[in-house]
């Protein structure tokens, strides 16, 4: 089965999410300096998120660039990493508005959490049937970055009840690793 | 004509479906765990209706792989799939925050079954152009699926009156049932 | 100039404007057959411009599948085109809302007068580009449909102030009309 | 790298940003035409922005059409540039209903010129990748119309808060300077 289709959908829901954020920006019920002042927090969580799903689009991108077919399984692990990340707009929102009290910074760090895992899921879809041998076990490697992740969100998670400042902290530190470009599968594909 | 524009403009709609029930969750009021429970019902319409959505995906994806060509009956007959589609949002709000009442949790059952019918004159709109020797046509087979589909949402809209718990327990049987990888159409290409 | 991007940009677009319309249909406020009744003018209105949407899409792909290429023209006036289109949402809703209100029912018109109006400079952009001689010139021939929707319109924006029954009928009919497949630039294919 | 999916991608939340700024022209509450009237500085704001959108989507279309491939910081410099174009719907919204205040008007400015700096970046990024001799950097030339857009958006913003006239006015003279077509890429692939 060709990946065309699978690519052009999946960006066509990640181009929906990260605009649809934009909706969550409410404008201001004034019009002078101070109406935009409550618009601020909301607008970090907006930039944080955008972020993430410019991050997600990226690794999705040089995922499937990798790969020259898709079955039915890898299908639906792509509509499950969809699912997570189309929850990103509501919990930016509600972690914007609550500026981070406990839960939404903790339901923000979940909603990471999920959709690192659901990452990993059709990572390994892919894996099981592509072999240990493909490219795409080479590019990989240990994938240390993504373990990393899993653990930063669950600390924000926790973190959330008792500091959820440090909680954001570490989203923010994650996004930034990210951000700094994972060259290791243009190195493949550069050999 | 070619397939290729149908398709993407059916991704495009149906990532937009998709995508657009995340809108219909409302961010809650307060900011503690007890206000996230009138989301909770939401959720999980929306959840099976992400479900759904992604099955007519992946058939559509499936059904569109396998044949050449489209003529201008099967653009309508496919606008006419998507309009149903479409309807999916709006009804999904209503069924979970009505906590499945009768008439949300019928009418969700009506659009499921609409869609259902929908794409069974799109796939023998389909089926005319190609001949009963085609390739689709060995592929659908008898397509006791597509039949008990039907059977089963009727049953659920005429019980959402009587046990709208039952309804719902049945649409999300038979979205299980689908998401059972539907093989036929892989094994024949396999062949 | 390639004619893919500008294709996979209108699809995109025309796909956000029909299902955006969904958002329109707000959902009721109670949950028995009688709290669905205000939805039903909206519900009408949302077909009949979903049904225009589609027309137009149809229109659109086999305009862009008989020429090879565009140039800076017709990539604005294929925008011009779809800034109309994107009004249709608005005064769709305004149209069910108010029950066929004179203001709403003429702005309805006034819109698809000056869709149709853009698709008429869209398609002289393109002929200016290829010349009379083109498999395009040949296959648009006289556009009496194109003409004849421009007269029905404008009565109907008109009709709208006396009416307004009348002018929605008139827009039905004319949809009816389309409906029918163009089956000139078809013919010319098959030729 | 290909460049197929971040034009695809591009596109998608182009056509996005274009659309959604329908959804901020709020149905008017009465149906005669004096209830239309609050609306229209909304919409003139949201015919500005809608030409802004088609500017970009023109130059970011001529721009990925003049280049054979992107690299990993072109996709950053990209999503950098969408972030700005994705803030025009809600700034236009506030500009349209402060009835060009002081504060909205000086915002948008500064929206226009942050995308302006982030077209600038991924210009600047893609030579180089391309180098001084590429067709993109002879296409580009000394790029008279970016850097006199810069000044005229940083002078909008200033003059915001003594004439926001003046600076609506710059606004749309610098569209109309944009609207005519940008000929130098179009040239240089003629000859």
């Amino acid at each position: 089965m060709g990946k065309g289709r699978i690519e052009a959908f999946s960006d066509g829901v990640i181009a929906i999410i990260i605009t649809i954020m934009v909706l969550e920006l409410k404008v201001p019920e004034g019009f002078d300096l101070a109406s935009l002042r409550p618009v601020g927090p909301v607008f970090c969580a907006y930039v944080l998120s955008f972020i993430y799903v410019g991050i997600y689009w990226n690794n999705h991108h040089h995922l499937f660039h990798i790969v020259q077919k898709v079955n039915g399984a890898t299908l639906w692990a792509n509509l499950h990493l969809l699912f997570w990340l189309s929850l990103l707009p509501a919990v930016t929102h509600w972690l914007g508005e609550s500026h981070m009290a406990a839960w939404p910074t903790a339901l923000y760090g979940v909603v990471l959490l999920m959709a690192a895992f659901a990452y990993f899921i059709l990572v390994h879809t892919m894996l099981r049937q592509h072999g240990p041998d493909s490219a795409l076990a080479r590019a990989l490697g240990r994938d240390r970055k993504g373990k990393l992740s899993v653990v930063v969100y669950l600390a924000g998670v926790v973190l959330a009840f008792v500091l959820p400042w440090v909680s954001a902290a570490l989203y923010t530190l994650m996004a930034a690793i990210w951000l700094v470009p994972d060259r290791r599968i243009e190195h493949m594909l550069n050999e």
